[in-house]
């Protein structure tokens, strides 16, 4: 009943590098921590942008070596997109769920619902780029958690993060869509409540929450901000995906 | 480009008392605050679970008191629901969205698209009592901060947090549902990314992105943590209503 106080400290530390393919992300993080005065601890949770995650796995991909096919064309004509555009989606999704001029909503095969099947043309690092979203992201967490720790010790939980449009509401909130060393999807049936009623609602989209956090520091602009540790999370240890919270269509009942 | 490191604090007092009809919130959190020697600062949000609101609104409803419509009748067979519950969600929603055996999609008169319409059976300080929404978390957020700037000359930001389900993904998360003192949607059309382009997709979800944020310190069950101090976050200040982030249904590509 009487619970203790809980704090929560985040911090996005400036100085990071733009990031290349090939690029080792963690010494790349633990340098630009470490120019903070700040070592990572057993349960922190580190959460990194997509994009530079995308960027250092080669992701890039230059628009003009695409070559849109007849379906692509057609989806491109569709909406105005750019057919290159166009085809780069087809080919990063399993669904097109909706589509309208200037906008396409598709089901990456992450099983992400998102615009544009997170296909990015801004902050590409160039004209006529494009950035895909990681080939798996949880795997990708999961390896820079496992340099870190190699590196310097600590058990650290990663949190992969992208900014995504919703359903029912306007603008994006930072997303978890791949993470490391968590329970992604934190379930809690058969927990009680104060007056030991059962819970109602106790399944918690915990990465999500602390990708949403972690967006409060990065902006999405020019911060050049990508990266932010959390630190003081009780949840934090456990294992699960990201793909834990994404829902099958077939239990949606929200669409 | 070169940006400079960010740091939040979040910051969740134990001790806060049950909340019940009449009781005044400001001075209640202030005390709070207070014996955790933290006063409160311009800029600083201050973010709030919506049931100790409810609950100070005096939006208690005792369920043997309610007599169920024949439409809520029906809702109920339909749903395997209590008929009495089924006739709340009802009288608090304008549409039903989706149902199914014990569940209910609603959309509240708030413009949520949210299970149940919101109507809470947990921690409601009763067995057969529900807790309905505030009547408008947009005043009741506005109320709140203008008694806490009046009582310590702080201009405080205050958000409304209730956890949602969402579509397309499991697990809820905090979401706002009222806000005082801030753009609870963040428009950035306009502005560019680092290397010159306009930014894509630009309109930020910002009250949601907190309350997310705060949702890591309150939990949902016995953790009695009802608010949560955010010191340190850049965007504070604007104006906006969480109104503002409700998307109107026939601009929805989501769904």
């Amino acid at each position: 009943m009487s619970a203790s106080s809980r704090r929560l400290e985040l911090f996005a530390p400036a100085g990071l590098p733009e990031i290349n393919r090939g690029d080792d992300l963690a010494p790349i993080l633990t340098a630009a921590f470490d120019r903070a005065n700040t070592k990572f601890k057993d349960g922190d949770v580190v959460v990194i942008a997509q994009k530079i995650i995308s960027k250092s796995e080669g992701r890039r991909v230059d628009l003009t070596s695409v070559r849109p096919s007849a379906e692509a064309r057609k989806l491109a004509l569709d909406t105005e997109k750019d057919p290159r555009l166009a085809e780069l989606i087809l080919q990063e999704s399993t669904e097109i769920v909706r589509k309208r001029l200037g906008l396409i909503i598709a089901r990456h095969r992450n099983g992400c619902v998102v615009a544009n099947a997170a296909v990015d043309l801004s902050n590409t690092g160039g004209a006529d780029t494009a950035v895909l979203l990681p080939q798996d992201a949880d795997i990708s967490a999961r390896a820079i958690a496992e340099r870190i720790r190699d590196a310097v010790g600590a058990e650290v939980v990663v949190i992969v993060n992208d900014s995504m449009g919703r359903a029912w509401r306007k603008g994006t909130t930072g997303t978890a869509i791949g993470c490391y060393g968590i329970s992604a999807l934190l379930d809690r049936r058969g927990q009680l409540d104060r007056a030991g009623n059962e819970l109602q609602s106790s399944e918690i989209g915990l990465a999500d929450e602390i990708a949403a956090a972690a967006s409060l520091l990065m902006g999405q602009g020019d911060e050049g901000l990508p990266v932010v540790l959390v630190r003081g999370l009780v949840w934090a240890g456990g294992t699960g995906k990201a793909s834990d919270l994404v829902r099958p269509r077939e239990q949606d009942l929200f669409v």
